[in-house]
């Protein structure tokens, strides 16, 4: 099984790097671009079949590590 | 309209990063992990209604500033 975390930075908690690509973007002319928002996407091979097992283990794994949630969001999804 | 944009590290490059998080997580009891890979996920604001053009200018912003091509791979979705 493999489990996609999505990552992101709380809206009301400053992006420096996103503000960085913002700002990059406009200034090569992409004019359309409004705010730009940078987290992160994790993949995770499970050597696992019990999938409400997974469900548990991987959230457990986002709030002991792999998320800070204090400052970030995140969701997962699992396949396979 | 708003892109996400899932970047992430070629099959046959190395990410210490994601190689960091594998041993963490095994040192933390979740001994059904697996590889893990740490790529990045991006948010993009557009101020357009043409499906199209977004489509051609987010594959620009990629290629140019948000991507590395030798060592990443990305793909994304418009919504709205």
């Amino acid at each position: 099984m493999k489990a996609k975390v999505y990552v992101t930075i709380q809206q009301n908690v400053l992006d420096p790097q996103g503000s960085a690509a913002e700002k990059s973007l406009q200034s090569l002319g992409f004019n359309e671009v409004g705010k730009v928002r940078i987290g992160k996407f994790i993949e995770i091979e499970l050597d696992t079949n019990d999938r409400n097992e997974a469900e548990k283990r991987v959230k457990e794994m986002c709030e002991k590590l792999l998320v800070n949630v204090e400052v970030e969001d995140y969701r997962f999804e699992l396949e396979g």
